[in-house]
């Protein structure tokens, strides 16, 4: 029985060049090129918790896929594939409309096909299913870093979060700092090529989603060691760097999430390696630290002093 | 920052001996054997829309695997992996160990792996994306029947839809009846031995989820090609029988949907063949009727006369 749902279901009907067989049967049938290892991901983004429900639909598409490549940059993983689950309160044409662009804008920026998933009624949830392919052995892992190496961060980091406390009312940015940051907020860039650059020359990355330290931190847990990192050489973007030592702007920094850039250590001997994988992706790398043997995450601030994360209320990072 | 839905993300963190890497990372690593390709598939059930949000945990959490098993059992796939993202209004320790056992029994019996997913919160989603295993070349789609070959159907239907019009006060079932139509309605038990035992055998399948019109409607518009079907031959369930002809038993048993039996065809020469897959799995078949050149879904009431489907109200069924 056709309802509006089917007829939803099929505005994101396309063709999809990399599978065997594309959306309309009971599973997609896709083939992974011989010797690939697959990298699977999925994240749920939910109105109210993860975007205001009345979040321009054009770039909630574009993040809702977004997120997910930015897992798969993570892993050096080549994006190939996608799965697309909605629950929608009502068939808005003009939303799915607004939605679809955003989606497969980006889809086809990386060449992504939209093989299958599912389209219902309910409370807005936007449900990304991610497959990419990386060469066996080949994928950047969390438990991959070694005592010594040196701990990178591309692009600039704080201002999605920076841009979610101008909307709250907590803080005030001018207008060209408010397009800057409520730009990166609502319509992050995946370091897809840069993750890709970055394999066989890092050892361990992850996107930064939670926060610096929290996502450093899995790096460090996973691979049961330390770091120090110094504050002066953290990447802040503009906007959180003219507020510094502003405690908010401090937690952006450290805590913020929402950048989705990724975080990387890679051997102390690589360092041309890496910013010539930077450079070759158009992404600006900073060097923040180092891994330890040591366990435990310090910050080390301008002073040379340590951070005392209890004061500053990140002491829930430092293991 | 660990929060409760961390936590919870962990109740879901279970060795994934199938996946070269589990859940953990950013992405699930897993590498499909040579000469395989994948099926994938995704199903998000929402409450309110299709089950009750109070339902019993324990037979969701087998309920939102098994539709996506059914997916895979469709295409004669071996499940392997699953994703599952959760948005849950609230961090339920009891609902969680509920639905996770249900989920866990089920996967644990086909040896599916959980390799990734999300938990968030909002209001009550669960999104699951299957992954499973075919040979090149091997899968059964819905585009692949022939003129002339036996339509088949697993099991027996209607049950389900009768069970939910018992549950909504449209008709009353005995206790017993409706023990055994509730149990179809909240515990489908997805044919996936009887989907593999198919391979090389049937030309197409379908999972009967929307009903059998429907569902035999989607092959033949895949397969360009039209059917007649007998009524005598429908495997009803034995309360659905009871109840003929009445219209809401009829109803069930041509548009009910949720019972996740599998429809497929396969050519006349097959008989003894696809019997004997059904006995190996354990499941009886029925053989309802034969895929025709000429287009349209036609079906021969008991007295030889075409059934009505204007009458009957199945009109939109007759293509």
């Amino acid at each position: 029985m056709a309802s509006e749902f089917d007829l939803i279901a099929r505005y994101f009907d396309r063709p999809a060049p990399n599978a065997v067989l594309g959306v309309g049967d009971d599973a997609a049938l896709i083939r992974p090129a011989p010797g690939m290892e697959l990298a699977v991901s999925a994240d749920m983004l939910v109105a109210g918790r993860h975007f205001f429900p009345d979040a321009d639909p054009e770039r909630l598409g574009h993040k809702s896929l977004a997120v997910n490549l930015s897992d798969l940059a993570a892993m050096a993983a080549t994006p190939r594939w996608a799965l697309l689950s909605l629950a929608l309160p009502e068939a808005d044409e003009a939303w799915l409309a607004g939605f679809s662009r955003g989606f497969f804008a980006l889809a086809d920026r990386y060449g992504v096909d939209l093989v299958g998933g599912d389209t219902t009624r309910g409370p807005l949830n936007i449900s990304v299913t991610i497959l990419g392919e990386v060469p066996a052995g080949g994928a950047l892992r969390r438990d991959g870093a070694k005592a010594g190496d040196d701990i990178w961060v591309s692009g600039e980091i704080g201002a999605a979060a920076l841009g979610l406390r101008h909307l709250f009312g907590e803080l005030e940015l001018t207008g060209s700092e408010a397009a800057a940051c409520l730009a990166r907020l609502h319509a992050p860039e995946p370091r897809v090529t840069l993750g890709l650059a970055l394999a066989g020359v890092a050892h361990a990355a992850i996107d930064i989603s939670d926060g610096l330290l929290a996502d450093l931190g899995h790096i460090l847990e996973r691979s049961q060691l330390g770091a120090e990192i110094e504050l002066a050489r953290l990447p802040a973007a503009a906007a959180v760097a003219a507020r510094l030592p502003d405690p908010r702007a401090m937690a952006c920094l450290l805590a913020g999430g929402d950048d989705y850039e990724l975080c990387f250590t890679a051997a102390q001997g690589q360092q041309e390696a890496v910013l010539a994988a930077g450079q070759s992706a158009g992404v600006p790398l900073s060097r923040i630290g180092r891994i330890s043997a040591a366990p435990g995450l310090r910050v080390r601030r301008p002073d040379g002093e340590q951070l005392d994360m209890k004061v500053t209320g990140f002491d829930h990072f430092a293991n």
